[in-house]
């Protein structure tokens, strides 16, 4: 059911939208290279209305060697190949190196081209602001008849249109709901020195009760000779009000009453931390190679959840939600309305 | 136990490679808004370790308009503005079409740039040809013993590179191996004239027995705004050779023997299509927003798949498999091994 409405709703939407929705998408490679391998594993879906796909192909005298369950045992093409072949393979990963020095310098090119549009897109983000804060007037009326209701800002803009992102919205809690009614602007920028990378910029109003920052920033360092692997990650710390931080969640402990003390035992009120969009501006480490070593599978998997997660969010508000913010608002880009949200879970399908 | 070995896998491939793998993601949207959204509710995956999210916040005060299965009554941001807040969006709309401008030009500078690159990156592609065909000759012994063997060409370079890509092997049936045992090279190009979007040139050896063609290109046009959007597919006619189309296979389907013919029933030999990566060569048109109105559910999704995958596959070589191929050879950068296929199809996490 959810499907058929999500086609009824897409065409009825469409007659609104002149184009698709820009999507850019975002997957997560950590910067080292056993995690790395790792995520493109997690990150690696399967093909769409396929299932199960057949293996790769082996070579036929290769099957011998292939016993289920032997770690030992996977497939390196590199044991088939005699010394004169070994060279030729490592006389190519020397021609990959020259590959990589050029894929620097194209980073950094790509990184001017970049900024130079952002430069041009900001007087247009600046007349959104105008527009959706209701500062400045508007003139044409668009051939909608006046209904007598007095003009004003656009509610919610900012909070509206996040959510109605399907990467974002689900990390949007009903507490962050009430403190990103107080986002004013989201601005991104493009790293153009040594490094590479980009910086969200998230403008508060003046008004907002939930921390002191009229400004955070969140920085996606990556690494210089591609624009999705991660390097690090780093955010404004945030200071929140009393009582206002949606971080964590109060939590009573029961504690021992001291030996001998018959009484009631006590109970201690902890903050313990909870989810929160506002978890990105404190970022878990990119780990090395050497933390990955010795981090459990558990771990492991729970930073590289995060950071994807994250860079995700990211990229999203960068290439997809800040270019378009008035679609996302309306919603005509947005893939799922609420009830399908819900719908989705009731089925299981998430 | 597949995550467990492949976290070894990885730290042992790790020891090999100096760099994480290019990994730009390869997510479709098509052109035509209705198909669009729905492509964006298909690609939309769950968050990675969150489940299920909670749902997109929703003003207080809609909850009333909310009634579930209604599919008349779904989230719309613009229904609770009045008629000088309804101006705002539409002025905003408004500017928007100014951004769709400068991101057109953004888009063909883009195209140049990579061209560019392009050009600079050929002269190692070339020498990596030579190096794996066996025609230069390697004099550093990169401290590898002698073992008599003789020297010569690495014995399926790009079967193994395409079989390593998790988006890739996949699609790559036994027969298709066999024909891609004849890829000599693949090679992009970046568009930079009036269209944006990319092509892929696949060259075959003289020697091939399965078809005529000694080049196969794939086209890949996209929306003028946008980089993912796609607009048309299109590929090189192959001409099979007698019975060795992999695209196909026959299939014997009985037929009613004539009226008062009472001997055996006849059988005719059909060919009917079937799974096999040359099939990107033959891809289905983009729908338009007339066409998805007219086609069923099933009929929108099987080529949305196809497209989807098709724009995954094409990506995937372009910007991963081409610029690294020694890597995606050697399987130190590829995220599944052979067994780590099986084991995740066994235990059904596809």
């Amino acid at each position: 059911m959810a499907l058929a409405m999500l086609t009824r709703q897409a065409l009825r939407a469409g007659s609104l939208c002149s184009r698709a929705a820009a999507s850019r998408p975002a997957k997560v490679v950590v910067g080292r290279a056993p995690v790395a391998q790792r995520f493109l594993a997690v990150v690696g879906a399967a093909p769409k209305g396929k299932t199960p796909p057949p293996p790769p192909p082996q070579e036929p005298d290769l099957d011998d060697d292939l016993g289920e369950g032997d770690e030992e045992d996977y497939y390196d093409p590199m044991e088939e190949l005699n010394t004169a072949q070994r060279r030729r393979v490592l006389a190519m990963k020397e021609v990959q190196r020259l590959y990589d020095g050029l894929q620097r310098e194209y980073q950094a090119e790509l990184a001017q081209l970049q900024s130079k549009y952002n430069a041009k897109y900001a007087p247009l983000y600046d007349e959104r602001r105008e527009l959706f804060s209701g500062k400045k007037a508007v003139t044409d009326k668009f051939d909608l008849e006046d209904d007598g209701e007095p003009d004003g800002p656009i509610p919610d803009f900012w909070l509206n249109a996040l959510a109605n992102h399907n990467k974002i919205g689900p990390f949007i809690t009903e507490r962050d709901s009430e403190v990103l009614k107080y986002l004013e602007d989201i601005r991104s920028e493009v790293l153009v020195g040594e490094e590479r990378g980009f910086k969200l910029t998230f403008h508060f109003k003046a008004d907002n009760p939930h921390f002191t920052n009229s400004v955070l920033e969140k920085v996606y360092l990556l690494e210089p000779e591609d624009d999705v692997v991660p390097k690090a990650f780093t955010g404004t710390v945030i200071n929140w009000k009393e009582g206002r931080d949606v971080t964590v969640e109060e939590q009573k402990r029961r504690v021992k009453a001291p030996k001998g003390d018959k009484s009631k035992p006590a109970f201690v009120v902890e903050k313990v931390p909870c989810d929160s969009l506002f978890t990105i501006f404190d970022p878990p480490k990119v780990p090395t190679e050497a933390d990955a070593a010795n981090m459990s599978e558990e771990e492991l998997e729970e930073v590289e959840d995060a950071l994807s997660n994250d860079f995700e969010i990211g990229f999203a508000i960068k290439d997809q939600v800040i270019p378009r913010a008035v679609e996302w608002f309306t919603g005509e880009i947005a893939p799922l309305s609420p009830e399908d949200y819900d719908d989705e879970y009731e089925e299981g399908e998430y």
